[in-house]
């Protein structure tokens, strides 16, 4: 297998340092998003989605979706358990790992990719053109620190996003949080249990993938 | 257990659906969003994401997000698979679940959140609000136009969302087509593949729930 990557976007990342978290060594192939490489003909004809991270089996079968990937290699590879070890702790990684989906991943996305001029025309990713919207951007910024605060809130109360213990939940979270710096939001001093929970999270080896 | 549900919303539909599929009776219990009642006190307390559907567990454990709840009743009733029934396909039912909500239900959301004067000021769910945003409606009827001849494009080669049987991926599909009606988007003439699946779809008896 290998996974089509891009170093600096936050999806491909969550799959990187999930793999390192199993011990696992896949070959990356970069997709440079800078260059617009994932609307090229050779990489389109593959993933019509134009989107990385996608995980490329050895019979040429295509899994996009970063969870769907992650996911799979859990299936593969199943220690150390990412995923729960029981029904309710597999269904309680899954509400949390959606919450940071949705409450991080999701605002930091809205307020980067309707200001970046980069993004210009190309506010979601994917096969279709949308506009940015500024408006959206600002929601964006609000979304996030209601994500900063209510984190730090349950962090106060909770070691790990998902309970007591690391899970891709926390994956998501930490990647959430540190790629909101490109929406020029980092944690403050009225967050201590979500720069605390930050600071284990990058101190683990996996941080670095 | 319990399902906090709401008729008219797409997500406890979900759910429902999915426990039909699963031949299961979970008592119901009704949140009236239309009067608001999720953020009443009462409920506000059991769950302060303030949305629905929620299952409450007997020992009072409270789960969200509808496929977090699908997933833990796949695993106390694992027949008829909905999931997936191997590594490869519970990655392929995840890719595919995932892309129907981000394609699908969250395209309505955009275009039915942003323009009903019912959700003003509560553009999204859950405990913080938004404005509506009225340019984020039009990308909303935008995306659900691609959603609907994207889908039908899928489904002229594929007998079901994720391949040759039915998963959690059609009920999410089949639920974000249906619901697309409140903003005022039906499949056509022009999509014969989406209405062939969809009649098959709709004919099964867990539609009604």
């Amino acid at each position: 297998m290998k996974l089509y990557d891009y170093k600096m976007a936050p999806n491909p990342r969550r799959v990187r340092v999930f793999a390192a978290e199993k011990g696992l060594d896949i070959p990356l192939v970069d997709v440079d998003l800078g260059a617009k490489a994932q609307m090229d003909d050779a990489y389109r004809v593959k993933n019509p989605q134009m989107i990385v991270p996608a995980l490329e089996l050895d019979d040429g079968t295509l899994l996009t979706e970063s969870v769907a990937i992650c996911r799979y290699l859990e299936e593969l590879h199943p220690t150390p358990n990412l995923f729960g070890d029981s029904a309710l702790e597999r269904a309680q990684v899954e509400m949390w790992n959606r919450r940071m989906e949705q409450e991080g991943l999701a605002a930091v996305a809205e307020a980067f990719r309707n200001t970046v001029p980069g993004f210009a025309g190309r506010a979601l990713p994917g096969p279709h053109d949308y506009d940015q919207i500024a408006e959206l951007a600002a929601r964006g910024q609000a979304r996030l620190a209601h994500f900063f605060d209510d984190l730090n809130a349950h962090l106060a109360t909770s070691a790990f996003v998902a309970g007591d213990r690391f899970t891709i939940a926390d994956i998501t979270a930490y990647i959430a949080v540190d790629f909101a710096k490109v929406a020029k939001k980092r944690p403050d001093d009225s967050q201590p249990a979500l720069i605390a929970w930050r600071d284990k999270v990058a101190a683990r080896p996996s941080a670095a993938a």
